[in-house]
């Protein structure tokens, strides 16, 4: 028998996750390992010294360990904040009057707003114990850089955050809780970098990108003494700290015999998604569950629907290694979308690799869609949802809809990564009536695609 | 043997208390009735029918039932952002270098950003009950208007929120939340009601005062049709919701067997202290524990430490009952303080009455200090609390660095009732240097008293 479900599945602090969940253990192919863009060849660990810390290109290349151990440093400020609650959408299936049970891994509860944080925490730490003292990274919605700045203000680091400019207009804010955490912000593209005076020249009136960001990030990290570059989202090691998400989710499951039929997450670069599914797809990949696996992203930036599966760069800039992954191409300017987080040309190449193979299903909704879902989800269960969150609200609200209109009792499972208080600007555009929803054009698509290594990559 | 104190204790959904815990069934001298301006005798039911909901008139005369049951339908709302943590600060503590051991009991987990939904959820509720359709209400710093915004979407009642002018403005996005819910928001002063004209007219560039809301406020709840006032602060059935928050801690701290030597509260309107040491005090009144109890407050709204104890009306227009209570004269117009909901003439009878009889300790802080305090806090412990909060930051430093000094091991509890998202206006002044401190002179104060109906009392 069932036990009877709280509204919030709490694990006690001795049922924290001690490791983190590498899935690449258990694919049975690898994504493709990252190439050298002069030598053509893949990157060891020399070729990444110089931008990243030495602990993280580990992880970034391990591809056999299946559990990585958390240092008892990172478990000691994890428990700040974790763990996150588990929810039960009580309140939400009643106004559905659908029959699925709804729950979501609620991410937002910290003062970065978001499962950030588990990465920042991790990544300042080794850039720590590695004896530098000062990072350089990029935010979009400016979760990332807050997260950040925290991680950096308890372990005592200097901190230089470039900001997505049309994300540091939305959110004037956002600098401001920055910089109570002593990170110092700046717009991007910037004139601070060659990167930045590079695309300015090119693009005078650019809201910038995540990917323009990343290159000034970089470019200042390799510039500075004892400074290097951390990223929020994409690369493996990113994704491999997010996994206490679904470590967390899982054994909050099992507490309470919950099999969960579907586990939905929105996707940007993909840090978020593979951490919350990592460890049920390492069961799915085993054999031992058939859980339906969706990745949610924007119409306005239709990385996994509609992009190349090709080798490209991680930034605008085209200074970093050469990824297999799902791509728009790395010269794609994404439009002035209110999910700032998921306004990223390419897409984590475990992710696009699980996703090629078939192992995950992928989505795109409007924003107008995403808002709709967002409010009723903030009437309904209280919590005020990020845009990007919002993108995995919407299809768990479109699945528990046709549950509805065919009887079944699905358990649907989402990731909640965030919350939207620095996001009402957006909000209120759509309460006003005066959000626009925007789809690039397969022409737009084209002209993006052609600059890539291999245009007829697929 | 005492157990290994987590970071942070939750109870679990089955321990959150069912009951409310009325602190006046343990008080050996009441707080006076409230007496009705006109007739000058104490006010009945009949008198508070026209504004008040009737359940919650009911709470507000129940001196003598010590435990009063908190109803399904609010528990149910409540489940859904409590049980609250109890937060061990070992981080703080760390960087102190204190032999203190500092708990704070954190209320900023959910949309509204503060405790103030306890009461929301119990006053909407009882609104549905009583079968009305609308409510209105005033907000300062604005996280009553969002958590009643909240509690009218899920209990489906109309909202009108007169906002402080000044908050307004300093928070253009709590706004958008309020919308975000469904609730109407109005700046105040307004035209739309008779008391806001009149007060417009005598300070034209007045940036309005809780004082002021209340009057439009409950000028409006009179002349609309099945529509009632509710008021986030002050009135006893308020502080009753809220001691939800001081069960929650006495319960978390018994299960640790962890026995407090102060508890300290910010205080404004003073049912966040109050909710907070209720069970505390029944238990002190009836001679169980010699806990230290201290209300903190802002210097330059000074009520209970330069306040006058007399009786005066709940608001600037004059509508309310006249309450004996620590006041600064229901005329006094605050400085524009960035703790917004801390910028109240008055105090709650209750709160007034137990300090008035020496169980209460009152200090007064300056906001420099105040903002030093919660940058420190927001660095250490991760979490960036609201401006109210952060006085009780304040003094929970100041005392753990006594204990440094003396080297006692005090445990010191204090609420940390929100977060500071929506003020960031405040912190970068802050961080900028261009916050300054603004302290009334007693001349200033003199001539606000003499508009009480009894100058003389003291």
């Amino acid at each position: 028998m069932q036990k009877e479900i709280p509204y919030k599945i709490f694990l006690t602090e001795e049922e924290l996750p001690k490791t983190w969940h590498n899935v690449r253990a258990s694919m049975k192919e690898l994504p493709e390992p990252f190439i050298n863009p002069v030598t053509r060849k893949p990157c060891g660990a020399e070729d990444l010294k110089p931008v990243f810390c030495d602990e993280l290109i580990a992880q970034e290349l391990n591809t056999t360990d299946k559990y990585i151990p958390i240092p008892q440093g990172i478990q000691d400020f994890y428990k700040m904040f974790r763990p996150s609650p588990l929810v039960r959408a009580y309140n939400l299936e009643k106004k559905l009057d659908t029959p699925a049970k709804i729950y979501y891994k609620f991410e937002g509860q910290n003062t970065s707003g978001s499962h950030k944080l588990n990465s920042a925490a991790a990544q300042v730490y080794y850039a720590k114990q590695q004896g530098l003292t000062s990072l350089t990274t990029e935010t979009g919605a400016g979760q990332w850089g807050t997260a950040l700045a925290m991680a950096c203000a308890f372990y005592g680091l200097d901190l230089k955050v470039y900001m997505v400019k049309v994300s540091a207009e939305q959110k004037p804010h956002r600098k401001a809780v920055i910089e109570t955490y002593g990170g110092k912000v700046i717009p991007s593209p910037s004139n601070t970098t060659e990167a930045g005076r590079k695309i300015l020249e090119e693009n005078p009136g650019t809201g910038g990108s995540l990917g323009c960001a990343i290159s000034e990030a970089m470019e200042t990290a390799v510039k500075t003494p004892n400074c290097r570059y951390v990223l929020g989202s994409v690369l493996n090691h990113v994704l491999l700290h997010q996994t206490i998400i679904g470590q967390e989710t899982k054994a909050a499951l099992e507490k309470y015999g919950i099999e969960p039929d579907m586990i939905i997450g929105c996707a940007g670069g993909g840090s978020n998604l593979g951490g919350l599914i990592s460890p049920f797809m390492s069961d799915r990949l085993e054999g031992k569950n058939n859980i339906h696996f969706i990745a949610v992203e924007p119409a306005s930036c239709p990385t996994l629907t509609r992009g190349r599966y090709a080798l490209d760069y991680g930034d605008t800039g085209r200074m970093t290694p050469l990824m297999r992954m799902y791509t728009l191409g790395c010269g794609f300017m994404p439009s002035a979308n209110h999910a700032g987080g998921l306004r990223y040309h390419g897409m984590s190449p475990i992710i696009s690799k699980l996703y090629h193979d078939g192992y995950i299903e992928a989505r795109s909704v409007e924003q107008t869609k995403v808002f709709e879902a967002a409010i009723l989800f903030a009437r309904t269960e209280g919590t005020l949802p990020a845009p990007e969150s919002s993108h995995a609200i919407r299809i768990a609200i479109d699945e528990a809809l046709k549950c509805k209109e065919t009887g079944e009792a699905k358990t649907i499972v989402f990731g909640l990564s965030g919350t939207g208080y620095f996001d009402m600007t957006a909000y209120q555009s759509y309460l006003d009536g005066t959000m626009t929803d925007y789809i690039p054009t397969d022409e737009e698509l084209e002209k993006s695609f052609a600059s890539l290594i291999d245009p007829e990559a697929r």
